[in-house]
């Protein structure tokens, strides 16, 4: 009954909050990829109060203007899902017309292969999506 | 370019408030779908205000709220995707661990069957859900 983001942070760490943590997701075909995930263990948005669901999102906030910022996508995804580690996690995700699944969602089928070119040019410009992350969320009020 | 969230509902309307209106997806093996549409044309959720997003936010909690109460889910999934659709709408899924996709997100390939008795015991339970959801969010303050 072990709960992997209560043992670990998930990912590749970009700031903690004493509430919260955002994470480089790493995750394959989509490197605009973070995590902005609930510190205490916690299944459903709904499980929070009102001052810390404001909390939460205005981090979900945060990371979604640095990746528009900084990556202009065509689109950002947000979900928090949770069916297989039921922990408050926002999935947050910088989408692009030539992405390998757009305008599918990241978890659908592939539309067409990973452009590797196109993710690396993403990738290069990480460090200053994720400064621009952590001096915005530095500048968060805890509830 | 039209949009067919400017245009229409969006589906079966449940309730309508002066920013945001809340619809029943009716999408095949998922009858605890709902969406959350912001009335105005946005795209992303950081286009709203902070006192905008607080006020969606509240809109998705009580839908999930009223999902949690009435349905009693294995968990409940919420995202803003509009990679198709670019005007802001939160999916709100009522997800159980019986249903033709869990523990895969909605938008992933089937794990199993449509269990139609079971989807109908969810079916039977949806006026229910809807009146919580009405009088819950008749309650909501406008920003």
């Amino acid at each position: 009954m072990s709960c992997p983001l209560c043992a670990e942070d998930g990912g590749a760490l970009v700031w903690r909050g004493e509430r919260q943590r955002v994470i480089r997701a790493n995750e394959a075909g989509f490197p605009g990829f973070y995590r902005v995930v609930w510190n205490a263990h916690v299944a459903e948005f709904s499980d929070l109060s009102a001052a810390e669901r404001n909390h939460c999102m205005e981090a979900v906030t945060r990371v979604e203007q640095a990746l528009r910022e900084h990556l202009a996508p065509t689109k950002v995804n947000i979900a928090a899902l949770g069916n297989m580690v039921p922990h408050l996690h926002w999935h947050v995700i910088a989408r692009f017309d030539w992405d390998s699944h757009f305008p599918s969602p990241v978890w659908a089928a592939a539309q067409r292969p990973s452009p590797a070119q196109r993710e690396d040019g993403v990738r290069e410009r990480l460090p200053q999506v994720e400064d621009a992350m952590r001096q915005s969320l530095g500048l968060l009020v805890l509830p």
